[in-house]
């Protein structure tokens, strides 16, 4: 479909609001807003409004004419603003784009796409939490290991790491809606910022324009002063970071010698050009590629310079990186949402694991038992000596430690076995799913999500 | 004073608060906080909380040594709890670090710094506020180029410029006050995250640990999800941005070509080793320097992988990121305050500045004038044409517009004289400078600044 | 034309060349290599290898459908080896892709395009050297302001200026021909780089197969060890930069108050749509942004992991980092020569800006001059002296010096004159200029441009 | 030690090359060096030079002193450059740092810095092939799964991926060698890059300087482009990154799951602070967090602006990144070092990984053995069915072989037996090995180590 941001990596959807025909009509709404604001305020003719919002319509501009002619004129507006005052003809074509300059109608307009692309953004993020909450639930009881610096550490619930991935996501949902409610906001500040063109309506046709485009009005102009949209690429990259931490867990959980989760297998999904066994994880992997494409754009917008008034390259190339950057983001999200959908736990493998290697992960547990009275640095001393002896001669935690003296001296064989039960080690496990459910509950709730 | 960040892009009292010794230090204060919540809630005698918090001294441990075991053991927790359980020794040494893990104490302490980090951050930045907005209120009616694609535009005031700036920071003191507020978390989970060893005991802990620290109690233990530690990165990194913002700005009015601002002429500041008449903006400099060095480092945080239940290598990175982060950020900060303190404004070059290139930069607002008869494209053209003739013929745009029957069909010489005054377009600027300077009152009222 | 990558930003013949309908007609190039290849070294028999080379013409198929399919199966090779096989069909079907995996054909194809645009970029940059050789000679002896910190420093001429561009521009063709001698290469290894589906016939194969597209044949199969892509990344990315270097130049050369050399004013080009006296130089603003947006997915290549022998993720998204950093610095090379080209050089006004300020820039000619009876140290003194009171009290540095009882007792008003002139003061800047020719020519030789 | 560089993600001896001590050293070697130049070329008195050289010695100056000026004055030439002229004193201490510029001496040194490093980096990078080479010896036969996609592929050997390694360093030694040849260069051009102040004598002074320090004379003074340095940090990155495959396939490998290579336990290493059965990789996350590290410089160094003839802020930055990059990298080489030193392969864990799954990575063996008779698209499907129905019921790929009526039509027992055996599917695993090794005797010839 393009030839810049490949299909696998983006949605059909998020590619739509970041076209350069979804551009052009959001700046022809910020140009019919304009003028129905100005002539609210007095500062045109009612009807000249009335006849350029009557143009304002997509469909009867060349958009691909008007890209391209905006590569020599140096901005879309100039082009855009011709043609619209042509069409609008008259004594109306006077008032088209008055008071107004090219940043105005550019960035107001991707503000407007902006505002689109987190509507989008959050909604497939809650739907990515409607799964990780199932999960969590059903998975509630499922013992696997916990891993950390990717070696066994402790058992844990297949419920919890769901219930992380789901207080992950519900987090991004609520930080990108904190953005479309705080960062977007309307551009409106003539050539130099000063509004010079309209005299003293300046700031009561801002007003009017914030209302008819349903956009804060901020502060002040920003043209040079870009960091609300580096906190909306920020706040975006992040989302695609949250993305790449579940599908790179995914992708370590469906490691053949781990095999404990594996995506859906459609038809046509994963296989290898070479291999007939394959089943490769597709969507995870597609997500984290997203991913990395998707944050390799954050810094190209949060640290463009912008001189004076108006930048001199920064500001130019921050609409492309914004726009590849919600494409990708859309795209990791996507991913990660049809892996978990359908995603397929082997829950006897994850039995299987957690006992391998003698149960050496229910360590800890065992050393807290004798911590009681050895104390923690004693127990720890005493337990890593039976794990060294397990490892060396073969036996299974439980065989060495049931062996040894020192530990006999204040566990029972019963004690022993309870100390080596995974399902009885696994702490604030259930609160914890329950904390996770209850944030997601919230913003469901706060979101006015059915 | 440190080998990896040179003392010019940073300040002592950042490089304090992210020094080694400060980082032991806030180890020890979970460790002294841990066992007094833990004694709290039952889970181990209350002497031996009061004798591990009696060794929780940094002046008691040798924090070079520390840190070079740390390098072996791979974590700075292993060596700091083995020393300060040997230092408590008896019964009670049977309970330091009770139930915890090493990135729970490490990613606390980091927390801890980050949040001392902040309040200075913000510190600084008010000061800032204050420079500007006293630069905003003196020059309200400085009358000055404003710079579009470095080109001049349309007449601004010094004032206008010194209100953006004020705004633009205003809003970092603001989301750095937020982050402090919302992401600076408690980390406590445990081995895995569970709280396993703290049995039923773990949430009433954490609890309990979370207000000894005065650090809020996070949703869950967040080991391998960074969105917290990424978007405080962000919200760094967005600070450092715009101190470059400001910073740029003022080494381009520092040029000698433009010549309206320097920087206050220390002895020993800004001088060449070859050129005896240098005055170089040593300080807009160095905060620009440290500003991307800043920048750098913010895709290091965000954009690292952390598997499973703890990362293997982008977790271990995050924290050395982060400490430089702060460090060249404190630099910026402090660069631009420094840049702006004793600014020297040469209000006659700004004046002389606009009526170079004979008034050209009055030419929108020539256009506005006919425009009200003409309509805008026609009053654009006609202003078009003059300015050519004017650029080619080396003429004023007021002697070519007093020249032209077109515009003297339309403007009468006083017209054309009003047209042409630079501070008869300036718009809302007055109103512009009046939102920021309450924007600044609102911040400075919330943040308690008497 | 493409929604990705801005037509601002790139050029058609780069756009091309990494257009997907390329990257198929690359893919089957190497199937039918890779057939021929087979058939010679006795691998499959010599009418299969007919057969399916015949039926390697993408006009053949239907490349967005083969895109759309690759988004599912997680690779474009699937899709294209059934289609390729069914299109051969019978006794030679059974050879497509033999002992081939998916990235053998994927990497390959996507070195050939890399091939092209390398090629591509070199011929242009070579055409921006003529533009600055040309600017070299004829400013050899157009006086100018040298500018070290954004601060007039000593007197230069524009033709080293435009020698240090043509010294800068031709590193950059010799790196990336250099680059396309040596980390241009085959990939050939198999589904795990033993070429195992071959037995013992791999590398005569690979030898074959390298000989067919005439390309390179690495010591090792190199899925995962992505150096090379790394390598060519950098170098890309440094032509990059270059051209920021220049573009950056020219933006503040053009400034209003520098108004040193501006862009050949095209019809429709960088105008405002606010304000009718604007020229832009919106080439090399188009340079300096897309310069950006090059530069910005350096990082996201050579960091990419790459696990075990393929990666998961880091390789997915690098050849889609690959091609519009490609895209993105065609542009900017062609907006530099574009900005280059009918360049309007402003003689007069360099001159007049070298004596703004008194002259002050010639501060060390005279330190010099006195130096040598002074010493460096004190005769640095007494010019910082005399250039004080010459800011102070608003004369000339040739005032101030001929008004100095120091300098009087050692230089004569003749040797104070002489060290005032800017003229005299050039140093090596002729020699440094013939050598930055000289240098062009050996690169235009070795590359046999005539 | 250091607080910017923690001591855990970089080495004593890249420290120390890069320690502000260092820096000054070198740069009192370059005014040594400049003394003596211009007295060869008879632009100062030759006992001025002697007396100048006998003061460049770094344990005469005060080296924090100087870096604390250096922050007011903007560099560290300027104090230095004061304080030798005191020492030398007298008609010698009129020519100290005569006809340089502060940039000068600055590059310059570290430019000889970044040679030291570039030595220090390719004798560990020698070590680590050394490493390599050895296990791809001693490990030429066992047998082990490839993995693509994290998922096994085909069977190779431990010493083919100890090869690819081997490879992959042997190129990063060679191009850090060509670098060091290459990029690295002199840096004289006085203040504005004319050497105005040696009047004609420039060119010969410079060229005596470069022989004096042992460095290359560059075409041109190099002040703004910055493209030599780009390319030391691409290639610096590019060793980082390098480390980063070795150290992420070794934790890979580590995993408890997978279990097929360890670090060598040494006594308090890769403990944890809970889990007394840990044995963390933990050089190898050293080595990913030290090239996570280094990786994020690259950027800073590459895209660095600077302005006409000296940069304000982008060259600042440079050298901090730079330094910070040499570290980390050091780091991140000596723990892959340490990490394959001592490195435990459990062969016969490699081998059970390989029969897990019943042998489906022998699946396109199988498809092959068959592809002679059937083609490869239909044995692939034949092949794919079998590994279906083996996962569906259970058995090993063999079994569902030996039941299989299509594949028993055309293979004996024995062919499939044969088809199934690991051992005889490597390929040209051996001749890949023997490539790598001849490389490396290439590279150690040509860089004459015993």
């Amino acid at each position: 479909m393009t030839e810049g941001v490949d299909t696998r990596f983006t949605t059909p959807a998020m590619a739509a609001i970041f076209a350069p025909e979804r551009h052009v009509r959001q700046m022809l709404a910020f140009e019919a807003a304009l003028a129905r604001a100005e002539a609210d305020a007095g500062a045109i003719p009612a009807d000249a409004a009335v006849a350029i919002a009557a143009c304002c319509d997509v469909a009867l501009f060349d958009v691909a004419a008007l890209h391209h002619e905006a590569a020599t004129a140096g901005t879309l507006a100039i082009p855009l603003v011709r043609e619209l005052t042509r069409r609008v003809g008259g004594e109306a074509g006077k008032y088209v784009h008055w008071g107004a300059t090219s940043q105005d109608v550019i960035d107001t307009a991707l503000m407007l796409q902006i505002r689109e692309g987190l509507d989008l953004l959050i909604g497939d993020l809650l739907q990515i939490c409607a799964e990780c909450a199932d999960l969590a639930e059903r998975h509630r009881r499922t013992l696997m290991a916990g891993r950390t610096l990717l070696q066994q550490a402790l058992p844990i619930t297949f419920g919890l790491k769901a219930a992380r991935w789901l207080a992950l996501v519900c987090r991004q949902a609520h930080q990108l809606s904190e953005r479309r409610e705080r960062s977007v906001a309307l551009q409106f500040g003539g050539a130099a910022g000063t509004l010079a063109a309209l005299g003293s309506a300046g700031i009561l046709v801002a007003e009017r324009l914030a209302g008819e485009l349903g956009l804060p009005l901020p502060d002040l102009p920003w043209h040079s002063e870009r960091d609300r949209v580096a906190a909306i690429a920020a706040a975006v990259g992040m989302t695609a970071a949250a993305m790449s931490k579940i599908a790179g867990d995914l992708v370590l959980l469906a490691q053949t010698e781990v095999g404990e989760a594996f995506e859906d297998p459609a038809p046509g999904k994963g296989g290898s050009s070479a291999m007939p066994q394959k089943r490769n994880p597709v969507d995870s992997i597609g997500a984290l590629a997203a991913a990395r494409l998707a944050l390799g754009l954050v810094p190209v917008v949060i640290s463009a310079e912008n001189e004076h008034e108006r930048g001199a390259g920064g500001w130019q190339a921050e609409s492309i990186a914004i726009a590849d950057l919600f494409r990708f983001t859309a795209g990791a999200v996507a991913r990660v949402r049809q892996a978990l959908r359908g995603l397929r736990i082997d829950e006897a493998r994850m039995r299987a694991n957690l006992d391998r290697d003698g149960g050496l992960l229910m360590a800890e547990s065992l050393a807290m038992a004798l911590a009681v009275q050895l104390g923690r640095p004693e127990a720890q001393r005493v337990v890593q000596a039976a794990c060294s002896r397990a490892v060396a001669s073969g036996l299974t935690l439980r065989e060495a430690a049931l062996d040894d003296e020192q530990i006999r001296a204040v566990l029972s064989p019963a004690d022993v076995e309870r100390a080596l039960d995974p399902a009885a080690y696994l702490g604030s496990a259930d609160a914890l799913i329950d904390r996770a459910l209850e944030g997601y509950r919230a913003i469901r709730s706060a979101m006015e999500v059915p």
